[in-house]
C-alpha cells in the first residue's frame, strides 16, 4: 500500500488524519478556519513536531482568507490575533513558533509590497505553507534514504514510539528509514515497542507499517530484551526530541534503555533526526531538562482505571541516551559517526546548517 | 494498615478477595460449593499458585459437606468428579494438583480409618486445608524474614508483578520481604514497575502496599533504565515461576531486562521464591519453555482495542534471567548465594528439602 498522507490541503481546507480515532477508525478532520487548525493542534488530532508546524502554517492561510473581506486597519490587527492563537496551540514545540513566525514575515512582505487583504494574499500564504509542507517532506525523504543505506537485507529491526507519515510530512524519521528500506525491496521486518505509557507504538506505528505493507509485530517494551539477548534483532532505529552537541539524544521513555541493551548484545543503534533537533547550544544531556507528565496517562487507558486513585506515579516523558551507546545519527544531510562532538561541530560549521531549522 | 488476607474459611464457605475487581472496587466472593471454588480458580478471582492450591482444597473440603448426605457407594464417585474438576480448573499450576492429591489422600486414609459421609469426614478435610493454608502461611513469612535481612534500612526497591498477599497466603514472597522491611521500621519505599501486558503491578502490587502502607511509586516498565543509572534504587527485588538447577530463573516478562540493567549499574539483584519453585530436574534456563500467550492481551486493555485489529503480536508470560545475574535467591530455609549450582544441590541434600513441595 503507498505512503500514508496525513496532511493534505486542497478546495481552500485542510485534512488530517485524526490522530486521535486511531487505530479504532481512520477518519479525517476538516479544517475551514483557522481555529480548526489551532484546535487540532491543541487536541492532538495533529502531532509530531513538523507536522504540526506545517498545520499552523495552513491555519495561517485560512486566517487570511477569513479576514480578507476587511478593511486594511482591521485586517492587520485580526491576523495578529489569529497567529497567536495559532502559536499557543501547543506550548513547547519549537517548530509550531518558527512556522508561524515564517508565516508573519510572508505575511508582512506582501502587505509591504503593496498586496492588502483579498484572495491575492491568501494565495500568497497558502504558497509559504505549500513550501513549508513541501520542504519537510523532502527533508524526510532525504532523511530516509541516508538511514536506508544504513540497513541490511533481510533486517529485523526493533522500533519505539511513532515517528512516519503520521508526526513529519513524508515518510517520517526512524520509520522513514524502515519504510525507505522496504521500499527498496530488502525484505525488512519491524518489531514495534507499543511505548508506554501513551502506546504510540500500538496505536500509532503498529497501524502505519501494517497499512503500508511492512510486516510488523508488536510488542510490549520490556521484551526487547530478550529478543536482542536471542540475537533476533539486527538493528534499533529510534527518533530523537532533542540533541545535544556531544551527541547525547533525548526521546520518548523507553529509548534509554533499548541503548543499554543494545550495548551488552552488540547491535547497532541508530538514531534518527532532522538537524533542527540538534541543539548546538546544549553540551550535553545533563542539560536536557526531562518533562514530567501526569500521573493519569500511567493510571488510567482510554478512560479506564487501570491503577489504585490517588496512587503515586513516576511518569517522565523522555530518557536521554548517553552518546557513547548510539552507532550513527542519521539527518537529512547525512550519517554523523562518532565522535559526534567533532560530527556535530563540523556540520554546524558547514554551509547549509540553517535548512534544518524546521 | 494490617496485612491482606486474601483469603479466609469461616462458617462452612471460603471468602476470597476478588482480584478481578481491584484496584476499582474491594469486594469478597464467597464460595459455598466445591464448583465455586473451581469457578474462583478458572476466572482468576484467586491466582498465584500457593493460593490456587489452597482455594482448591476448602473446594474438595466443600465437596464433602456437600455429598454428605449421600450414601458410602455415591459418595465415593461424586468426590472423585468434584476433585477432577477442582484439578482441571487451571492446566499448569503445579500447586493446584498438589493440592488436591493431598486432599484426596486425607480422604482416603479417613474413609480407610471408617469415617463414612458426614459432618466429621467433612471437618476431616476442612482440617487439611486448614493444615495446607497455615503451610503455606509459615513458609511465606519465614522466607520474608530471610529476606528482609538483605534489605538495608532506607532502601529504595524496585519490584516487578505481583508477589504479595494476593498471590501467596501470608505476606508473599517479593513483597513479603519487602512489607517485613516496612514492618521492622527500616522506612523503605517501593518503586513498583506496572508490567505490561496485564498490569499485575498497577492493578495489585500499587494496591497492596498503598493499602499496607508502604510507600510506593508506579511507573512504566521502561523508566526503571533511568532510575537505575541515577542510582535512585537501592536493590532490586523479584518472585519465580521456576527456577533451574544452576540457578537460572524464569520469572513475569520484563524481568530479564531489570537484570541486566541491574548488572550494568551495580543494583543488587534478589529472586524471592519457595524451594517448591526450584526445578532439581531442570540444569538450565534453556531447557525452561516460555509460554506463549493471546495477542489479545497487547492490543486490549479491560477490553478497550488499543492497537490494529490482526496486528501480528508476540507477547511471551515469561523470561530467563540468567544465574550470574541474580545476587542472591531468597528461599523459607535460607539465602542462597552463587555459586548456585552448588547452594541448589546443598539444599536438595539437606533434610527438611521435601517441605518446600506446596
Amino acid at each position: 500500500m503507498s505512503q500514508i498522507i496525513a496532511m493534505e490541503y486542497a478546495e481552500d481546507r485542510l485534512r488530517l488524519v485524526d490522530q486521535r480515532r486511531l487505530p479504532g477508525s481512520y477518519e479525517f478532520f476538516e479544517c475551514r478556519t483557522y481555529r480548526d487548525c489551532a484546535f487540532a493542534i491543541k487536541d492532538m488530532v495533529v502531532r509530531g513536531a513538523p507536522a504540526i508546524g506545517a498545520a499552523a502554517a495552513y491555519g495561517a492561510a485560512l486566517a487570511a482568507s477569513e479576514f480578507s473581506s476587511l478593511g486594511a486597519a482591521e485586517f492587520g490587527p485580526a491576523m495578529r490575533v489569529a497567529l497567536d492563537e495559532l502559536r499557543r496551540a501547543r506550548p513547547t514545540a519549537v517548530n509550531l513558533s518558527w512556522a508561524v513566525d515564517r508565516m508573519a514575515c510572508a505575511l508582512d512582505k506582501a502587505i509591504a509590497g503593496g498586496t492588502g487583504p483579498g484572495r491575492t494574499l491568501y494565495e500568497r500564504l497558502k504558497a509559504e505553507a505549500d513550501a513549508i509542507l513541501a520542504d519537510e517532506t523532502a527533508r524526510s525523504e532525504r532523511l530516509s534514504e541516508h538511514g536506508n543505506a544504513l540497513i541490511p537485507d533481510g533486517a529485523a529491526i526493533l522500533t519505539h514510539c511513532n515517528t512516519g507519515s503520521l508526526a513529519v510530512p513524508g515518510p517520517g524519521t526512524a520509520l522513514g528509514m524502515i519504510k525507505a528500506a522496504h521500499r527498496a525491496g530488502k525484505g525488512v521486518s519491524v518489531y514495534a515497542d507499543e511505548t508506554r505509557p501513551r502506546l504510540q507504538g500500538a496505536r500509532l506505528t503498529a497501524w502505519e507499517l501494517d497499512r503500508e505493507g511492512v510486516p510488523v509485530t508488536l510488542i510490549a517494551d520490556s521484551v526487547a530484551a530478550t529478543l536482542m539477548r536471542d540475537g533476533k534483532i539486527g538493528l534499533v532505529v529510534v527518533g530523537a526530541d532533542r540533541i545535544a552537541a556531544n551527541g547525547d539524544a533525548a526521546n520518548k521513555i523507553g529509548t534509554f534503555m533499548l541503548s543499554v541493551l543494545a550495548a551488552r548484545y552488540g547491535v547497532p543503534f541508530y538514531v534518527a533526526a532532522p538537524v533542527s533537533t540538534i541543539d548546538f547550544a546544549c553540551p550535553s544531556g545533563d542539560a536536557i531538562e526531562i518533562e514530567e507528565r501526569t500521573a493519569d496517562e500511567v493510571t488510567t487507558i482510554e478512560g479506564v482505571r487501570v491503577a489504585p486513585d490517588g496512587i503515586h506515579v513516576y511518569n517522565p516523558a523522555f530518557d536521554v541516551t548517553p552518546a557513547e551507546y548510539i552507532t550513527a545519527i542519521v539527518t537529512e544531510r547525512g550519517v554523523l559517526r562518532p565522535p559526534f562532538a567533532e560530527a556535530i561541530a563540523a556540520l554546524r560549521a558547514t554551509p547549509g546548517a540553517g535548512e534544518g531549522v524546521l
